[in-house]
């Protein structure tokens, strides 16, 4: 069973959260690329080392006990905010914005830098399968009834170039408490990485 | 064709360039623990922004003009330091470290913490997949014959908890130029994830 607390924030006080955090987070997301792409030298990077160090000591003064997880605000305000794809405040997501597409499912038009390489020049083909377990896994969910991925095959086409990229998924079939799911990931030249999974909806969420 | 880069780095000058910049990505790392957890509000977030864009702008001083690919040494040492799963630069890497397993496959143990969040309190599926491809990439490849993930499968036994993890993976057989891959994520009670795959020997990495 998971935990998904309730907090006693209304709408305002979500958007308040999100006016202090949000710009923290893209922040930290510019210092990771300024960090693997630097080239200064020793003192510059122990200049640098001692300012986010500082910063870092300034934020743990008060901080959750544990990770942030998948909260909701008292007006039913979802926040996944913790999350490795989307979260608002996790820098590690690039973060991906899901909207509902045309055909029924979810797409996302997003960029990766230089934090998600793998092959030189090109996205990790892990992250092009993160990315599309998250899409799938969001085409089969609604708010009311959470899939969790059973099996996930990923076709890799061709390399993915780092850069603009658009990824997209949608309900293949529902039998039960299974739903299959299809999508795939392209850039400006078309599909680069396909995948096809199983969804589960856990027993804790089943009526 | 990928480029990857041969620089005038002795052995020592790569010891030299992980000594500083090893300890940075440390502290960046850290710094996304703290960013997603933090409970310090408006006038303390604005505070610590200010110190890491300071620390941004004197990283970017002389950078990379795009990502840092995979480098070599004069002596042959490889420096894979951008990768998002093994990067010694990049503070989105956990980093994993592999070892030659007993088996003749590849394994690594590593810890997991807020950053790579998905179902609260748990590994993201995606970064589940994310880690067993790159150790199946790993235990397919040679120095000599890089290999690129053809197809992948992933199933999910359970969820995984974020904390220390384990994760090992072995060739099952080779046939020409595709090579099968199969191995498994672990926590302390044991297989959470499956993975297999066919990875690919690329046409200008063959003979």
């Amino acid at each position: 069973m998971l935990d998904f607390p309730v907090e006693n924030l209304s709408a305002e006080d979500v958007e308040r959260l999100r006016g202090i955090y949000e710009p923290l987070t893209k922040s930290v997301r510019e210092l990771i690329d300024a960090t693997i792409r630097t080239e200064m030298d020793g003192d510059a990077v122990a200049a640098a080392k001692a300012e986010i160090d500082a910063a870092t000591a300034r934020l743990r003064g008060r901080q959750l006990e544990g990770p942030f997880g998948v909260r909701f605000g008292s007006d039913g305000d979802q926040m996944p905010w913790g999350n490795v794809v989307i979260g608002m405040r996790n820098p590690v997501a690039p973060p991906l914005s899901f909207i509902p597409s045309e055909e029924g499912g979810v797409s996302a038009d997003f960029t990766l830098g230089a934090a998600y390489e793998g092959p030189p020049g090109h996205v990790h083909g892990g992250v092009a399968a993160l990315i599309l377990d998250h899409a799938l896994g969001d085409a089969a969910s609604s708010p009311d009834k959470p899939r969790l991925t059973g099996t996930i095959t990923i076709r890799y086409r061709r390399m993915t170039p780092l850069g603009d990229l658009h990824v997209e998924a949608a309900i293949v079939r529902t039998e039960g408490v299974k739903t299959f799911a299809a999508g795939r990931l392209a850039d400006a030249h078309g599909v680069t990485v396909e995948a096809e999974g199983v969804f589960i909806q856990p027993r804790w969420a089943r009526d």
